[in-house]
């Protein structure tokens, strides 16, 4: 008896000044203003176990597309929980002959883990040197951050993997659509990228891009 | 007289560009938003020096309860100032035969100073290894971020300590307390322990967690 | 002919200054000093393909053992390529019954993501929260940095879970190995959790810790 | 055709997800309340151009001044498009004579570029060693963050250079504004730095402070 | 001759402890091993002004090349005393048509500030957006860190522009070479940036690309 | 004796893997090249509880001196523990009428909590607006990174104080040392100070530096 009321004492007691000051996580709040340092907070009481949890990456993304290939991510804030924490990860899927095109990922580094299929990826240095590596089931492979890189269906089935990003927000810049989705004007393309008018228009039109 | 109007030329220049961009603190609003660096800034025309002391630390914590020992933390926002500055204090008061159980940081490494007293103090590694000491006053300890530490009084009078955090909100994860008070179903407890059920539910009783 | 003679005009203009001090990635040399950063690089021309791959995580782990689980990361320098890369993962086997005991890390978030079975994963708050979730494949749960997290097969058959961690060193602190496998006296241990005398003599005995 | 019907596929399929969460930047919302990590970001749906340019560097500083200098910075949020981006530059002017007295930018390390003149630059290490150079039309130096140095013109003509530092908010603490410049009382400036009663009066006097 | 003996005392009482924990810079020594974090420190007693000065910014590069510019970097370890500090610059020169062709620099955010011509600069965003600038003498424009950026000298003499980096050891990947100046198969080139295999080869053949 | 046996199962399973890639700690090797984020680390094998824990603070400072004051730091490698773990603390002793001179940190921020006596501090911020405060027994005060601060014992008898840093390297500038105990020539120190040549020459002659 004497215990448990020493208890009350010591609950109250460290409670009433350590746990006001406490900040294990930061639940995203999309309503509350942004930082560099990534979303506001969700105020603390509202916090369940259900921000903590994410069923987004159960399902296999719609690979009926020009790449064959869907990118599934569970970044802040899709995946409140996870904002503020340096850590986050997506789900690739790739039909056959499907490619995830060139791509950088401003933000973070990336480790990749084939679940299904086999997978060829790579990625080029600023030294422009060329790391390839063909992945079977339970492979994985390490992008360092903002590096182009990509990854291809190379077995006969479909192909599955979950990929892992050293942030919450790593970005995402898919190289085609960067130059060829944009109002970026062709004469731009071509002068910064060495790329033919013919070529640059002729993407262009299949991405949607404006000149 | 030439010479001090050439003065409020360089601070109006100056002022007016710089002096505006300048972020030296960033004293916490409790009431504004968080995000993951921290609390939100309070309005800097409204900081005083107020903001940057504070007396919480001055006065002994009550060791009238279980673990005869309290612990009183110097974090942000209770000590405003340390908002964002990467640093802040705690002070430790051990009456006879107190202890802080074992606990972790998840937020920043800790270093312990004794001011009074003889203190027995120990951290475990990732690795599993014990590294222990029995520190008289104005001996020092460092607890590396993350790991299980934990301090006991092993002298005849009270002790005292201030212990020292690379972050102004180093968070405190007590074990007992995670363990046994709150609502964590014995089983689990158990299974994810290794200790018995009648252990569990006996410190559940204690501790005020329910099954 | 004269625009390839241009370009061994700028490749070497290029490569002279800059490509001397780009630092990509540092790839772990083992057998190199140690710094707060991470492990020392291997010399940049030494690097291959296969230093950014691993094989590791493709096979399951043995879990004919105590907790019917296995654990196999894919950390610094065992996946050499992912040394200060800020990102890490590792593979989960749970049989039928297993559990990943309490366990921390003390430096990174982690992410998981079930890709076999069902899962009942948590972690308590430095406030002594429980956030409790079971999941199913594809789910996916984020565990805060430092925080006490557990994972346990609470399905029929086994489970395999992928987790990514926010740093290539983590870390991982297992709970009843920290206090129960090692040399930290039985006294220290039953002080500083609350566990009675006969809990700890008996798990230091399974778990062959010495008194 | 059906390839753009594809590409509508895929840019929706990526585009609801990823982008929504993608934080390539922050521009400074100077309205929004501060964190640690800067100002808070503007709507990005209002984000233009402009916001990533600045020209308020294109126009020399007044030197009309006691220290014939101007310093023009571009920091956040007068370039708001810097915030938490951990870069920023600045514009040194300085006429026959002219000198930026002993400073100190405690939120960054700095480099500077000579475009005009010749200029006496000079740090001075926690081991209070000196390091002096005499910097002509393009050379460099660095300044290490948080010590004290400054840039004086050794030349004939007027001297112009630009300054880089490794934060949007590197701040800026003129040495002998710190000192004479504000109501720091007399008799603490004297006994902090061993001046004498008369020098430190004469310079409030100059500089405005008050005692 | 009293206030003489006890400077002695404090010099010897300071220097004995603190100076030897002192670390205000890390100067490059490229023949040490290398770290997440950087270049080894040379050791300091070995360190003078001239390492923290540099001169390779003074000339203008050579532009009599394909792209008719030169980037000429001062980053570490050319620029030994900016190892470690997070800042660094580099110089742009661009003659008449000159162009920086599209690249990214995984380490880093850039500020630009031009000193002389017209520059014409723009960045797309993960969102595919398109930021672009016309740029005069003094005026400067902000590049996020891992973004596809370009420079182009739009006026009609040379331009001249200095950049500023917040890492000293930023990165820099430029786009055409890193697709066509390297081993990487044109078939992965074509299946992973929709280009043809035309013009993918074309490229390999101008930039010194084997298939 | 299943279960012991099981237990050797795991323990070999986890430690072959896991353990080998952990880094909790990286106690400072002073032998061994330094990076940008610290000394080497000792090897694991070598390193025992007394890496971490220090005597050095438990002895008074000599105070018998110009300032009547002693600094004494448990930094980086003096303390080699604490190498990396981004805290550190130092103990102040200040006799009647003793005074820490104005300073700067350059790499951390600073909480001082008053052990015995009374001390009046004071820190200058960028905007050169003085916080000052009298500080009793257990009173506590921040110091932001980088900027001016002093403190003074403005009691009757002796004063000792314990100040914590977030960084193990915090450094130590003193301002009257580093304008006037060495070698950095009068006229510079005048022209960028405003101090006279009389008082730079005479606090040159007491503190030991040169012309």
């Amino acid at each position: 008896m004497k215990m448990i009321i020493h208890i009350f004492f010591i609950l109250s007691l460290v409670s009433s000044t350590s746990f006001a000051s406490v900040q294990d996580f930061c639940v995203a709040d999309p309503k509350g203003p942004q930082s560099p340092s990534g979303y506001s907070c969700k105020n603390p009481d509202q916090v369940t176990e259900n921000d903590f949890a994410f069923s987004g990456l159960a399902k296999a993304g719609n690979t009926s597309n020009l790449i064959k290939a869907a990118v599934t991510p569970a970044f802040a804030p899709a995946f409140a929980g996870t904002n503020g924490l340096g850590v986050s990860m997506a789900r690739l899927d790739l039909a056959g002959g499907g490619v995830i095109p060139l791509h950088t990922h401003p933000g973070a580094s990336e480790v990749l883990v084939v679940i299904q299929g086999t997978i060829c990826a790579g990625f080029i240095s600023s030294a422009n040197k060329v790391y390839l590596k063909t992945l079977q089931r339970g492979d994985s492979m390490v992008f360092p951050q903002g590096l182009l890189h990509f990854q291809l269906n190379s077995g006969k089935g479909p192909a599955l993997a979950f990929v892992a990003f050293g942030s919450s927000s790593p970005g995402l810049q898919i190289l085609p659509f960067a130059l060829f989705a944009n109002d970026l004007p062709s004469e731009l393309v071509e002068a910064t990228t060495f790329l033919s008018d013919e070529q640059v228009k002729k993407l262009k039109g299949v991405l949607g891009g404006t000149d």
